[in-house]
């Protein structure tokens, strides 16, 4: 938890954007894998944490716009759960800490929220992404669950983007924390990473890292051979020599904020030649995006850029043919790099995605594309001081890709696709790093984690 | 997966229980943390499991008694998602390795319930326990959440039941292996604990060895010195020389099926004289439990017997006193033992939880009690050959208990509250075994795990 006076401040803020009405913040419930109570571990709403910084199930916040008040729901533990839970902090003790003094019951809620809407007061609500909130919001606001997202307040969810968006001095050194633990972990994937090991045992190990740490990991550990698999899960499959491991890993404190960093390294001691050019071709397209991003830029143009980069590299690996600019405008880089160049982080890993990326990552002016590539660009917007994000370009070689396009013999003047044939089975590379945009341009956020050629091969001796 | 023939068995066996009407069977969905695409780890339903097999999400299954099909419902990837996830064994393939021959899209499944119940169609489901469940049966069937629960099938729920009690061979060797590692994640716990580490420090390591070994934890790990708090989560608190640290934490298999063992050490070398003497109550009385555990007798009783166990090494102790089946009648041992003794165990660590206690644990003869203590013990109905469960006896020296009892002098004929004083920081022992009921007995399931107090120490050295 932070200081009180930044859970005021940050209150008073929203309040003065938002003319009028009653804003509505759900936080989140235990959530049951297989029954009820036997419950995965406890995530608070993000934008809940953000305002109110109360992490515990079962508690709604309002803020009364025009009666001037601010209330936090939620049920004591009476002295029957205290022999099972043994003395817990009391909610009304937590609220104080954040400034909130009127804590009431949860039965109360649903008459307060009948009361405003039968006044003719605009309950102001954020997108559900969890079943509990659908149904929360169709039995006190009868919301059909099927209209929730799209009548969720475009107000609330832009006053919020334009506070969460920029990360305070101690909400950064928060984020360096969960880097620094996050660059432990890696250390541990690039000393210790071992051929006959499997996937699961060693992303096993680097989520008791994040554990043991104090926190947890802050999205499902990816660690793969087949890096070019974009959506996977770590498997049962003892990993080899001659293989690359690719490893997408962060953790999050214990108040939540986020890291995200990735590398890639030889299984061996060593990447083969050939492997080594093309991490090298990545890792000069991640310093090259990197060195661009400062206030101003857009990073949709910083993603171009380090496409750009990339597709110059498969150009002298042979595989691209002709006028690099003119490819670029084609999307020829979309064969090798599908995704987005990175995305904002805080609270979420990819922060506020639960608002929508149109707003947290365009503008009004600025729309968000739906070509292939670009739809997946999660950040597009001009870049601001204040702003923490990830740089993480990668070369994809996907087989259903490759198949697909060389059936159309899509874009044949700008891909030799007989040389492409000798890459169908690379795999895939990522390096990603975290970085807070600053006044003059940016700092990578976190403890030193190597990434050169020389040193990740030095790490693997 | 098992082989086809018994899932085609289970489903056969479960139409036979039924006389008609349409079964529905709700699958899990991934679960979203902090937004929708930031999932947990996929827990697919149990009850989906032990019929259909198939551990993927969004997937629903019918059975139509009355016109004897059986259709999987769920979306088959696009060649689009195949580019993000990587090529996959498609439902259909997975459902015939279950012996589901009718495999149709996600969205059918509205207008076959519409059907349904618009020809007279009784629709059996389950009771609910995540927030999709309700939004599912309230979309296709018009049931309110609020009666959701109360409107599951009771016949369904029965049915399920009786044959999800029994473990056939080929589960029993799967909850050994679920054991095996529950095993390996204590041996880590007892050997490589030491003062000054944290407790999530050493939950994160053993869950690390479950996700190792392939699966993941079957529940969130008790790793705590505070183990009379029953309901507790592992701290950033580092453990000191004097303690004692009780953990309670299994595994489940790739299949998931479950273990859940207990134990309690000293987190130095050795116990104090006192802890040694109150270990060896619990031992005595988790020793007798066991010996007790056979065909025909009921659980209910075995609880009794622990408690008697528990109250008669308490007498010893100094803290009862008077006649001790007296005391017992009088539910003294409520005071240090206020939980059950065992639960059922297998795809669900308490087993079919989701389903009901009364249902699981008890029989339409025999109701749960409702008294403090009783109210707690999940199984209390006479045990069949077949059956798996737990058996964990504890002492557990509640401060807020204590002084409830002692500001209300209850029951101060069998309690010597000058003496109990001496114990109120006492904290708490159990010890936790996993035993199948056979046709003579029973027998402990697992590789061996020590025990005594001789054994625990000797792995402490
Ligand atoms: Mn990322
Ligand atoms: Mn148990």
């Amino acid at each position: 938890m932070l200081s009180k006076s930044t859970y005021l401040n940050r209150r008073l803020t929203l309040k003065t954007k938002l003319g009028g009405g009653l804003l509505l913040f759900l936080g989140n419930e235990e959530s049951g894998m297989n029954y009820r109570d036997n419950v995965y571990s406890f995530r608070q709403d993000s934008t809940f944490l953000y305002y109110f910084g109360i992490d515990q199930a079962s508690l709604t916040a309002v803020i009364d716009l025009d009666n001037d008040q601010e209330i936090l729901f939620g049920d004591e533990l009476t002295i029957d759960d205290i022999v099972w839970t043994g003395p817990k902090e009391a909610i009304s003790e937590k609220a104080a800490k954040v400034g909130v003094t009127e804590v009431k019951p949860a039965s109360a809620l649903g008459s307060l929220l009948k009361d405003a809407l039968s006044k003719g007061q605009t309950v102001h609500f954020l997108p559900p992404y969890r079943g509990e909130h659908y149904l929360k919001l169709q039995e006190w606001l009868h919301i059909n669950p099927a209209e929730a997202t799209q009548k969720a307040s475009v107000s609330f969810i832009k006053a919020v983007v334009s506070m969460r968006s920029y990360k305070t001095e101690e909400e950064v050194a928060e984020i360096e924390k969960a880097v620094d633990t996050s660059v432990d972990m890696h250390l541990s994937f690039m000393r210790e990473t071992r051929a006959g090991m499997t996937e699961k045992e060693i992303a096993g190990k680097l989520q008791s890292i994040a554990i043991g740490q104090g926190g947890d990991i802050s999205y499902p550990i990816i660690l793969t051979v087949n890096g070019e698999i974009l959506h996977t899960h770590a498997r049962d499959l003892a990993i080899r020599d001659g293989q690359m491991a690719l490893c997408d890993a962060g953790a999050e404190t214990a108040m939540h904020y986020c890291g995200d960093l990735t590398r890639t390294i030889p299984v061996g001691n060593a990447f083969t030649t050939i492997q080594k050019e093309m991490y090298q071709i990545v890792l000069d397209a991640q310093e090259a995006a990197i060195a661009a991003c400062k206030p101003g830029i857009l990073f949709k143009d910083v993603h171009k850029l380090a496409s750009t980069k990339l597709v110059e590299g498969m150009k002298q690996m042979g595989v691209v043919k002709g006028d690099v600019a003119e490819a670029i405008e084609h999307d020829v880089h979309t064969l090798f790099f599908q995704c987005g160049l990175g995305h904002m982080m805080g609270l979420d890993v990819h922060d506020m995605e639960n608002l929508g990326e149109q707003y947290v990552g365009y503008t009004d002016d600025l729309i968000k594309g739906t070509a292939f590539g670009w739809k997946s660009l999660r950040l597009g917007r001009a870049l601001e001081p204040g702003f923490v994000l990830t740089v993480e370009p990668g070369l994809y070689l996907i087989p259903t890709l490759i198949d697909r396009w060389k059936a159309e013999n899509k874009l044949a003047q700008f891909i030799n696709y007989e040389k492409l044939e000798l890459f169908r089975d690379f795999t895939g590379i990522r390096i990603e790093d975290n970085l807070l945009i600053t006044e003059t341009g940016n700092r990578l956020l976190g403890k030193e984690l190597v990434k050169s050629v020389a040193d990740v091969e030095g790490l693997r001796g």
